[in-house]
């Protein structure tokens, strides 16, 4: 499954526009996020990709989790979404 | 349906219980955050909340999605996410 990694700084439409395409070819498609900004842009992308595939008939749904990632060798925990067609 | 207004200082595991509880009862519930910090906490909630519900064979998605809410008559946009049984 692909990763999409989101900062604070992550353009919400740009990626609701990469979680839609991945939901569109693939069915799936994961989005990673560390911090409370960061979540907040990965919620805001998914729900406007929600919106883009509704467009095509496509009902998406997410499943948050949380997960580790090493990033320079020290393990932080992140918030996954992993967002699917239902 | 019901709804549940998480803040930045909601505590993750005590929404959660009250998500699980809901799921259960009437298979959906509605959670709603405004600013990055409650969004976070919203979605940990949902996180801890699906963890809960796999114990009782449940499997729970989310759907966010944008809404707009009326605070001492100024409208502002909260993030609100449905959790529902699939």
């Amino acid at each position: 499954m692909e990763i999409l990694k989101v900062s604070s700084k992550s353009v919400p439409s740009a990626v609701a526009g990469a979680i839609a395409s991945f939901v569109k070819e693939d069915g799936m498609v994961e989005i990673q996020a560390i911090g409370a900004g960061a979540v907040n842009q990965a919620v805001k992308a998914a729900a406007v990709a929600k919106g883009f595939l509704q467009s095509s008939k496509i009902d998406m749904v997410c499943c948050p989790a949380f997960t580790n990632i090493v990033i320079d060798g020290i393990e932080k925990t992140a918030i996954s979404i992993i967002c699917e067609k239902r």
